[in-house]
């Protein structure tokens, strides 16, 4: 096992002679607004990167593809170097284009990122907006320890002799794991006895502390936090010291290849013996290899990474422990397994360090997995004595209504209308797509993503453009177009609205909401609402009593909250009272991964929540058929049953 | 998982319909004199080695080698097959040889089997030779379940049921091991819902039983014993409900190929990186393809080996472990672990059911391995309140001195002489070779394994022939040889005595005893008993004082007490307190598989030894310079110190 040669940031005993003495220096990045602290030296992408903003670099910050394109709009960067002369052209060098892989901020400087240099969606992830702070806690712990070398008067074994310096060292080791214990007689006397000895401190109930890897001295523990989504893995490498982020990205889910939701995948799986195996290999090269750029970056092994925390909906959970999916694929869609796992990396294929584990919060149901566990956790919301809703909305939209500490939770097939498809001109949240619509003085307002000349509409413009359209009267609350509306024409037989004529789009041909596109959307929210009313009965409160509703996932930071409540999505409720958290799923799985209180409190969530099945529910093809009606809906009362 | 498909033996549900029709039928097999009770139609080989004989049958049963050639000394065999009659010639075939793989035993029957056709050493393992009982209680125990299927109105996992399903049958189920996991919900369905589940009850301190395989309703739950022996592996499949050996064998360790013993193994290790991975490698092969044989024996799949233990020095558990070696071949010699491990077989690429764990007792020192922990445990020498001596005697030899409750052991370096090396007419204790001398008027008499002419002379026949020679005044204290004896002849320039003259040996020439022989026995003699003396000074003891000597180990088995006590090797005492208990550390292995209590007895055993190291001892040198003198020595006071 090689424990990597990182050394750790920012600890005085290893630093180079510089590195105290290198300033804070401020880069406000426009047009997103953020204002980022970094170390005078630190590269315009890794300071945008910083600040959370995922910029293009296809060449890997080399400077070679150009694609990280920035406008230095003042202050202080370092002078052009010649591979920017060499990548970029006259005029962009005089338009005062600099490449964020090889501008390096010195002083307090701006920066304006173009859109098309930022990857969508725009913000990966989100700081500082979930629910209380978690205090460092973490399940793995390094301890710098002089171990006795062997002697004449000392025969203790390798392992007892670390064993024992590890307990001195104030952490009790019960035991070793058989990676370390392979290693151990090599690593400790190339070492010459002076190791850092991560401990895993062993769960509530399981009795006993392991030594899971050796780490050179002066090397930074890290974990990692792993968001596995159906479309997008995103990955944080945390310094499980310090509880910060040492450095994270997303990629593609490798699995998009075989099918874009989960229900191909499991069909996938269930049509041939190797499927299952072949969709869990496609993830962990998808994984490791997020991980490994990662660990590239800040110039960490493998070894180095010593804890994991993993999180996903129940089909990515059992693909990722190497679980078979066929039993999710039919009726009554039950998991392998709903509690808590702790599996060996090894064992599953995911490159940390040799003895590390990977833990895997509670699935709650087979449509309701270990990232809704996670994001409930990240929100706060299940905590104490709130009355509360949370949903992660998308294909599938995960919902829970939390009150006096119960939590009721279901979940319901909205489609994929939010993610652009099955709508005419619809479209992922990339570059060029409509991601905002309003209707004003006789036309529609649109925004794309990136500013330019728009492509398509994406989710939350689609969302948008039917809540205008309804208020502007285009739209009826039975989703009908009215004809006679000057924007009002017609596509293929059936009448279609424009939201921007052929001359103002990138293609040149219109882009519509036609009547089959406000379906998709009356079918999303019918679903929706339905579940969340059901689960309000189930929980006997209304909507009023609500003190919060929390929004959760990629969608669901985009979603323009006035939307949802206009065509009925959402309940009418005071603006204060929604939050949108963004990942909180990913940002759940950081807190498991620095805390095993919050693992404590995954457990102990997972156990108060009553599972909603809603399509044996007795109730829910009534209020899926009353919430087809587009925006609010006085939902007949239930008589509260809940099967 | 497939938890294999081999019937419970004796399981009246599922037997096929002749099964139970099929009457006992008593062989008797002769030299041995081993009466066997085995079912009508079974194999002579399959009886032989149900008696506990291994008999040579190189192509592994299939009639074409005529290894395992038997004579039929009348009684009820079938008939004469084709295959015999194309591998035997007619003289054999009139003469009432027989292929033991193609006979089968209808009636009480008798067999002679040659000497050539068993393997040697003839007794494999020994049976109810071991003091104590041990009351069956397996760490890993098999519950039959039918577990409730899902429905809409119960959504439990897999898991969750399964592990609410065996805690109800009564055996707590904490969690699921992920193999089972992984096979669980296919295996489920597929045996609607009714399973053997094998439970793992845990370890003291450990909390939690762990649900480590599924197998098919009505199989016996299999434990695996293994002794891994520098030279010999042994295996014994044990049904862990009855503890009854369902099935035993041996084979060479393949790792022979390397080096002979230990030091040149772990030389070959320390050379090259990949040393220690094919040594590895080699002795898996070896052991897997051992058990595989076993199963074959009984129609058992790897599936349904739901536990096993295994015992080696430590050098060999290091191996199979997969630990490095090379901090063994250094001073000053310490195990990478001594504590017992308990390692997932799939880890170390063992092959039994994916989730079943292996059970490696603890370790004593670099040279004090886990077969001598196992050997004190099932020798009960270490039990109460007993004074005794147990030694292993081989080209290492492991010895403990136990009183009141303490244990002394230390390893001493006796060299390969007992196994027939560096002996001038040594070999193997194999077909034709001298295992016991005696000298009766004047002339050494001698016998030979098979009983033909002697072809060498192997372990127990030197250390006779030594003590003969000493008792007839033809070998001195000193180790000289008397020129004047007319036995006394030359060889290449030294003193050496005919122990066969030329006429009467297998090869025609005379089988000697050199004054280089005699010095190999000395030399053997003076580092075993300066073992046992330093032991005895440190317990406090004279010798006098032991109630018993337990000789240990294969050569241990075939060694004469009167010659060892002769030579002064053992100390002389009542021949009543000696016993001699062949394969101890194969017993162990056994006790261990089927009884928690024994576990638990082998940590405690190895707390209570006290590792004596002899290299650094400062009475080593003066007691084994005293000792090279043949005979009982009066050993000088020591001071009793231990370092």
């Amino acid at each position: 096992m090689d424990g990597g040669r990182q050394e750790r940031p920012g600890s005085g005993r290893q630093a180079t002679a510089e590195e105290p003495t290198r300033p804070l220096v401020r880069v406000v990045v426009q047009p997103a607004g953020r204002r980022i602290e970094v170390r005078s030296g630190t590269t315009v992408l890794a300071a945008v990167r910083a600040g959370g903003l995922e910029i293009v670099a296809v060449c890997g910050g080399r400077g070679l593809c150009g694609t990280c394109r920035v406008l230095a709009a003042g202050g202080g960067l370092t002078p052009l170097t010649g591979q920017e002369r060499e990548v970029l052209s006259p005029a962009d060098v005089s338009a005062g284009v600099r490449l964020a892989c090889q501008a390096a901020v010195v002083a307090d400087a701006r920066v304006d990122v173009p859109p098309e240099s930022l990857t969508a969606p725009q913000r990966l992830q989100f700081e500082g907006r979930a629910a209380g702070v978690t205090a460092l806690d973490p399940a793995v712990v390094a301890l710098d320890v002089q171990v006795r070398p062997p002697a004449l008067d000392d025969l203790r074994s390798d392992a007892t002799r670390l064993q024992d310096a590890v307990t001195a060292a104030g952490q009790p080791a019960a035991r070793t794991s058989l990676a370390v214990l392979s290693a151990a007689p090599v690593t400790l006397r190339a070492r010459h006895w002076a190791v850092r000895a991560a401990v895993h401190r062993g769960v509530t109930g399981e009795g006993g502390s392991e030594i899971i890897a050796l780490l050179p001295a002066g090397t930074a523990p890290l974990g990692a936090a792993i968001d596995v989504g159906t479309s997008k893995l995103a990955a944080y490498l945390v310094d499980l010291e310090t509880g910060e982020t040492a450095a994270k990205g997303a990629a593609p889910n490798p699995q998009l290849a075989i099918g874009e939701d989960v229900m191909s995948r499991i069909a996938y799986a269930d049509a041939h013996e190797p499927g299952a195996r072949d969709l869990h290999a496609r993830l962990l090269d998808g994984i490791n290899g997020l991980l490994g750029k990662l660990r590239g970056q800040i110039g960490a092994a493998a070894g180095q990474v010593v804890d994991a925390a993993a999180v996903g909906n129940t089909a990515m959970h059992h693909l990722l422990a190497g679980l078979p999916l066929r039993q999710l694929g039919r009726a009554p869609y039950v998991p392998a397994v709903t509690d808590a796992l702790e599996l060996r990396g090894a064992d599953i294929g995911l490159e940390l360090a040799p003895g590390a584990l990977v833990y895997l919060p509670p699935n709650i149901a087979g449509f309701v997995g270990a990232d809704h566990t996670a994001a409930l956790l990240a929100s706060g919301a299940a905590e104490g004595d709130r009355t509360a809703l949370v949903l992660d909305v998308g294909t599938n939209t995960e919902i829970s209504v939390v009150r006096g500490g119960r939590v009721w939770t279901c979940s319901c097939a909205s489609g994929p209308a939010f993610e652009g498809a099955h709508i005419r001109d619809g479209m992922r949240a990339a570059q060029g797509a409509i991601e905002r619509v309003s209707y004003l003085e006789g036309k529609f307002q649109v925004h794309t993503i990136g500013g330019g000349a728009p492509a398509g509409i994406c989710g939350s413009g689609i969302l948008d453009a039917v809540a205008a359209a309804l208020s502007a009267g285009i739209v009826s609350e039975r989703g009908r177009l009215s004809r006679t509306h000057p924007l009002v024409t017609s596509s293929a037989g059936e009448p279609a609205c424009v939201l921007v004529p052929a001359a103002l789009t990138a293609h040149g041909r219109d882009i519509l909401l036609t009547r089959t596109d406000v379906g998709e959307i009356q079918l999303a929210k019918a679903a929706i609402r339905a579940g969340i009313e059901l689960l309000l009965a189930a929980a006997g409160i209304e909507a009023d009593a609500l003190e919060e509703v929390v929004i959760a996932g990629a969608f669901g930071s985009y979603l323009d909250v006035a939307s949802a409540i206009a065509v009925g999505m959402l309940p009418r409720l005071p603006e204060e009272r929604f939050r949108q958290v963004g990942n909180a799923a990913g940002l759940g799985a950081q807190q498991l991964l620095v805390s095993r209180l919050r693992r404590g409190m995954a457990d102990e969530i997972a156990r108060r929540i009553r599972y909603v099945e809603l399509t044996t529910h007795p109730g829910f093809a009534d209020a899926f058929a009353q919430e087809l009606t587009l925006g609010q809906v006085a939902l007949e009362p239930t008589d509260g049953r809940v099967r």
